[in-house]
C-alpha cells in the first residue's frame, strides 16, 4: 500500500486497502492506550495550514503527529495572516511550506484546492476539507468507527439523517459503504436538503439498496447505524420553513428507546441540538465522542503511510 | 497528594499540601537552571484552550510542559476560531479535546466554565482563568514567590494595592495567606474599587488581622510585601474620578526608598503605569519579573501532579 | 565567532564571519537531507513573537528549531492577542517571555523594536523584521543563496529590480554584497521607488561599481543574479502611474531567454505577478523557492550560534 497524497475518498475504493489501513489504526489505538506507541515519525515535520478554522481537526492531526514522535508547525488562520493577504497564490505558499515540512495538512475553502496543492508540493498533502469538496480523513474515521463499534460493515443498515445535500461527510461515507456487500441505506431529510441526484445514481449503479425518507420513526427498529448531521438554518427559505422540519430530526432518549440495543448513533460534530445531551449517557449507543477520538488513530496511520512511503 | 483537576485555590487550603507542592517547585527550578530536568511528562499531551488571549499564561504552561518532555496542542483564540462559532457547547469541545490530550488548560470568560469542563472531561482540567472567577495557578505562584523571596510566609505584613474589587488575584492570594499564622494585611485602594465585603468577613472568621487604607505612605516602613494590581480606568464613573486617585497608587523609586531593604514589590502583570520602569533596577526588591518566571515552575509541578496521578 | 543577538546585518560585515556561518549552513543542509541532523538544541526553547503575521518566516524558524531537537512556544498575532492590547510595553513582554525561553524571534512593526527588546532581554533576540528597519536573516539567506547557486560572490554582476526604495531586503543585501571584491550592481526601478541616496553614497564609499537603470533589457545578457522585489501599487500617485511602469518589471520566460544559462532569478517572496509562474519551470535559473528553503538552514545555524554561545 502506497500513498502519495490523501485528497479524495476515492483513493480508498478498495476493501483490501481499507482493511490494511484499519488494521494499523487498531494497532495504533491499542499501542496508545497501552503506552507503547513507537516514534515512527521521529525527525519528521508536519505543517498544518488552516485557511478556515477547525480546531478539532487541527488538534487531532497535531496530536497524532506528535504522539508518533514527529513535530508540528501550525497556523490556525492562514487566510487572515499569511502572505495570502498580500496576494500570494496558494501554489506558492505550498511550494514554500513544502520546503519546511515533510507533509502538509491543508484546510481551504475552495473546491479543488487540495488537488492544486498536491500538484506543486514536494511533500505529501492531506486534504482536511476543501470547501464543498471532500474531507476524506473524516470519511475514513466514520467508516472505521462503524467497523469497530459493530464488528463488521457488510450487511449493515445505515440511516443518514439531516442535511444530505450539503453534508460532504455523508457523500463521502456513502461511497465507502457502497464498497461492502449487502449494506443498505436510508436517507432521511427534509426535501430541500435531500441527497443530490448524482449520489442516488451512483448507488444504483453499484447495486446498493437505499430509500429516501422524510422521517426516521418507521426505521428505528431496524437500523444499525444512525448517522446524524447538522441542519443549518441558512439552508431554508424562511425561519418558518426551518421550524417546521427541524424537530423531526432531533435525536432524544425516546428515539433511542426504539433503536436496537446494539445499534449506534454517530455525528461528525459539532452538533447544535440535533442530538440532545441526554443521549450522551447511553454509553453503548452514543458513539459520537468515540468517533471523534478515532480520528486521532486514523490520522496517525495516514501520516505514517504518507511519510514512510516517501522515505523508501 | 493527589489532584484530579486544578479549578480553585480552595483545593490548596492546607499548608502541608502547599509545602509539598513548593518543595517540588523549588526542585524543578534548580533542575531547570542546572540543566538536569528529567522528561517526566514524555509521551504526554497538553491542550491549551484559550477563549481569551493571554500569551503570558499560555506560554508559561506550554514552556513548562515541553521542558518536562511533553507535547502541546494549542489554540490562542478558541472563541473566534473553534466550532464555538457554530454553536457547539463548551462541554462538547472539552469532551472531544480530552480525547486528544492528557490534560487541558482552559481560559474562558465565563464564571464556572472550568468546573463545567472538569465535570465532563476525561482528563484533568486546569483553570487558567474563568472570567470573574479564579486563576488558581496565579495565586499559587504569587504565594510561592513570597515564600521564596522572603524565606517564610508566617508573620509577614502584606499590602495589597490597587483594584481590590475586581482583582481576582488579590482575592485568591488573601485566602492562601490566611492559612499561615500571624500574617497581617493592608488593603490599599480607592473606595470605589475596595475589597468586597465577603473577603473581609472571611478574614475576620479566620482571625486574620487586616486594615483598609486609601494610601500606602503610612505603612511603607513596615510592610514585607507590596502586591500591586492594575487600576482600570473603566472602573471609574468619570475621567476626573480616575485622575483624582490614580497617582496615589503609583510605585516609584521614591516609594521604595521608604520601604524596608528586605521587602519586595510584586505585580501579576501586565502593568500599565502602576509601577514605574525606574523601579525595575532595584534588583532585590523589584520581584515582579521573577514572580512571572516562577509561574513556569509552579505550572511544571502542577502538570506533573495531574498527569502522574492519572497514571497510577 | 560569538553572537549575543541578531539585530542587524551590520553584525555580519566581515567575510570570515560569513564564511564560517555559511560553512555551518551548508553542513546543516547536507545533514538534513541525509537525515543525520543532531539534536544540538535539545532542551532549548524558542519563543516566536510575531506582532505582524509572517507565516513563512515563522514556519522556517520553528521548523529549524525543532529539527535541531528544540521546542517552540509561538504566537502568530501578538499584537491582537497579547497583553499589548492592555497597554503593556514591549520591554515588559520581552522580559517576561525571556523567562520562559532560551531565545526570542521578534517580528514587530516599529523601527528599532528589536534593539529595544535586546536591551532588556535575558536571552538572545533575533530581529525577524522591525518595520522599515531590517530583516537580517533574510539578507543572510539571500547572500547564502547566491554563494551556493553560483559558487562564489566575488566578481558577480547583480541586478536589483523593483521597489528599491522601501524594499529592506535590497538595502541589507547590497551592504553584504559590498563586502566582496569586484561585485557590481544594477539598480533597476521606476524613479519614484528608486534606491535612497544614502545607499548610493554607501556604495561609493566602499568603491563598489553600480548603475541606476529604468529597465533591465540592456543588461540581461551580462548579469549573474536578478534579484526581484514586489512593486506595491500603493507607492504610486495614481493607478495610471502604476500601470505605466509595472509591466516593464515583470520577469517572463522571454526575459530568461536573454539571460545567461548560469544566471539566477531570486525573489524574497511573496511575489504577486513580478515573476510569472511560467518561469518556475526553469529549474536551473528559477532559484526563488530554493532561496526560501535556504532560510531554514541559515536560521538553524543562527539558532545554534545564539543558544550555544550562551551556554559557555
Amino acid at each position: 500500500m502506497k500513498l502519495d497524497h490523501v485528497l479524495s475518498v476515492s483513493q480508498f475504493f478498495d476493501t483490501s486497502i481499507l482493511e490494511q489501513l484499519f488494521s494499523r489504526v487498531a494497532y495504533l489505538e491499542q499501542a496508545d492506550k497501552g503506552n507503547y506507541l513507537e516514534p515512527t515519525l521521529k525527525g519528521k515535520m508536519l505543517a498544518t495550514l488552516f485557511y478556515e478554522p477547525s480546531t478539532r481537526t487541527r488538534f487531532s492531526f497535531e496530536s497524532a503527529m506528535q504522539k508518533l514522535g514527529g513535530n508540528v508547525i501550525t497556523t490556525e488562520s492562514a487566510g487572515m495572516f499569511s502572505s495570502a493577504i498580500k496576494g500570494e497564490s496558494l501554489e506558492d505558499t505550498i511550494k514554500i511550506t513544502s520546503g519546511y515540512a515533510d507533509a502538509i495538512v491543508l484546510r481551504h475553502p475552495e473546491l479543488g484546492s487540495a488537488a492544486r496543492a498536491a500538484a506543486v508540493s514536494e511533500v505529501p498533502v492531506i486534504n482536511a476539507g476543501d470547501g464543498p469538496g471532500e474531507h476524506p480523513t473524516q470519511a475514513l474515521l466514520d467508516l472505521y468507527t462503524i467497523k469497530k463499534e459493530l464488528g463488521r460493515i457488510e450487511g449493515l443498515k445505515v440511516a443518514m439523517v439531516g442535511d444530505l445535500r450539503y453534508g460532504r461527510t455523508v457523500h463521502s461515507l456513502l461511497q465507502l459503504l457502497a464498497l461492502f456487500p449487502q449494506v443498505s441505506m436510508y436517507f432521511v431529510s427534509p426535501e430541500v436538503i435531500g441527497l443530490p441526484e448524482k449520489y442516488s445514481t451512483y448507488l444504483k449503479e453499484k447495486g446498493v439498496q437505499f430509500n429516501h425518507l422524510q422521517e426516521f420513526d418507521s426505521i428505528l427498529g431496524e437500523i444499525d447505524v444512525m448517522y446524524v448531521t447538522r441542519i443549518q438554518k441558512e439552508r431554508f427559505a424562511s425561519q418558518d420553513d426551518y421550524n417546521s422540519v427541524k424537530d423531526a430530526f432531533v435525536i432524544t432518549s425516546k428515539t433511542l428507546e426504539k433503536m436496537k440495543s446494539n445499534s449506534i448513533v454517530m455525528h461528525p460534530l459539532p452538533r447544535v441540538g440535533e442530538i440532545l445531551p441526554e443521549v450522551d449517557s447511553d454509553n453503548t449507543r452514543a458513539a459520537y465522542f468515540r468517533q471523534a477520538k478515532n480520528g486521532l488513530y486514523v490520522r496517525m496511520a495516514l501520516l505514517e503511510l504518507l511519510m514512510q512511503s516517501r522515505q523508501t
